[in-house]
């Protein structure tokens, strides 16, 4: 099934599915309770089979879009350097602080975070953090919804904690990811979330397997499968989780692909204008202008 | 004053006025609603002398304490290596991973974080992370609270910014802070966030000029002031607020002296039944034991 988030015209947040023609139909719980919360429903363990349709369907491009988990209750989990060939082009970059050529590729998952606030939906705007970067750059990603959450969590039993799947946009501004040496504020600019467009459940397709393709306007910059990451989903589920309980609706974003702007010599960063696509296969199309913002996530 | 988060017996979460005399005044807000959420509290600008007591004065020893923002809405920025010493011993140590003694004082702030669900009060059990880790590490911390939001705050400005302060030992796995490069992780153990025991208005104190000391078992392990920050609180607001908007509540640890066990040679790591007290002058006393947990934070 394919889930969103969305605002109605009255204000209220819903929660709908996108259903095979492409329509948006608002749920409710069987007890009639509109779904207003993705993490929430996630949370209840309540059977999506049990959910009603609950008022008239609309079409998708009627709908104010939010992303699919609006604001996450706690930061998001990221992982660095998960496709070989983007962890050589990042070393190479010279971005990568502290790192030399010779432990380019990870031996153990790299995890970072980015801040909830972060997040904005399909069509919103990423800033151009005029004035405060002028490295911004795109990372195209498969997000993880944890759906049952826990410690210890073994790799043979991962795939069962795993909701479903979305798309991130782990935005980055390369100046502060070097300078800071630790990457969180150079990932956690307000808007460096991009996510969505919908939430998708486990049952429709396979994460390890998925064809991920971002375009800069218009141009195919990345074009990679899920089936190439060096530490799978499961590897990652049962390290996160080793220390940390991972909880309903935590998201990890499972690392970028090569063909960033800083694999480019020179590097291409997002300028103001810019429009950033993300495409994975069995999840939809997420896309962002880079520009000017007034509050967060407006 | 001094604010503190308790249990009631009957199972409510209450804020409560830590008096003079030390005991317990739970409070009320103007309109007689409990005040229930210290982060609720801070957002509400309320002015505190407008608070009602409500209920009898109980002995400190008689509640049973939270930390006083028990579930930040969002990770804990965490600052690294933010005292000279420090940041030389924890070069010298190996357990900086990638980084050389020429880099070993930082030229701008290290930011990272710890997931909110490492908060546990003074009292609880600092889980020893058996089979998971065995280089646990204490950092005895002065924790900013931050009151008004906000991107793009001045250093002039920041402490306007400040709501207050309390404690935070930043317990560390140093095994996984090294492997996994990025220190998430190994920062992020349930219940590695020992925070309070009382959250203290920033009229009452500087947090620019306070003592902080710490001990294992008793034996004095850390002896610094916050004079000797390389990075100062108006530094720290400054830079986290450049891309971030920063959000009443937010909880910005600001880095640990000279004294942790990795200091050591060989390193004292800490070990089941070990006592880690942390005492910052006009604030209080923070003393949780290692040993095993439940569910987090139990």
């Amino acid at each position: 099934m394919k889930l969103l988030t969305f605002r109605t015209t009255s204000g209220q947040t819903r929660v709908a599915q996108l259903n095979s023609s492409g329509a948006v139909q608002p749920l409710a719980y069987a007890d009639g309770r509109a779904v207003d919360d993705l993490v929430a429903l996630i949370a209840s363990h309540v059977a999506l089979d049990s959910l009603l349709a609950d008022g008239p369907v609309q079409a998708l491009e009627a709908v104010k879009l939010l992303a699919p988990i609006p604001r996450p209750a706690r930061n998001i989990f990221c992982v660095g350097k998960n496709y070989k060939n983007h962890a050589q082009e990042f070393t190479k970059s010279g971005f990568d602080a502290g790192q030399t050529a010779a432990d380019a590729i990870p031996t153990d998952p790299i995890v970072f975070s980015k801040t909830p606030e972060t997040v904005i939906a399909h069509g919103q705007r990423i800033w151009d953090a005029a004035g405060v970067s002028d490295a911004l750059d795109y990372e195209a990603e498969l997000a993880v919804i944890i759906g049952k959450g826990g410690r210890g969590i073994a790799k043979a039993d991962a795939l069962n904690h795993v909701w479903g799947y979305t798309i991130i946009n782990d935005v980055t501004a390369r100046d502060w990811q070097k300078r800071h040496k630790q990457w969180h504020l150079g990932k956690s600019f307000d808007t460096f979330g991009p996510l969505g467009p919908v939430a998708v459940t486990a049952d429709e397709i396979d994460g390890g397997n998925l064809e991920l393709k971002a375009w800069v306007n218009g141009e195919l910059r990345q074009h990679a499968s899920t089936r190439d990451l060096i530490f799978d989903i499961p590897t990652l589920i049962e390290t996160i989780s080793k220390g940390i309980t991972l909880l309903p609706g935590d998201i990890i974003a499972t690392g970028t692909p090569e063909g960033v702007g800083i694999g480019f010599d020179p590097p291409r960063f997002l300028q103001r204008g810019d429009v950033v696509a993300i495409e994975i296969s069995g999840i939809g199309h997420l896309e962002n202008e880079v520009g000017a913002i007034g509050e967060v996530g407006a």
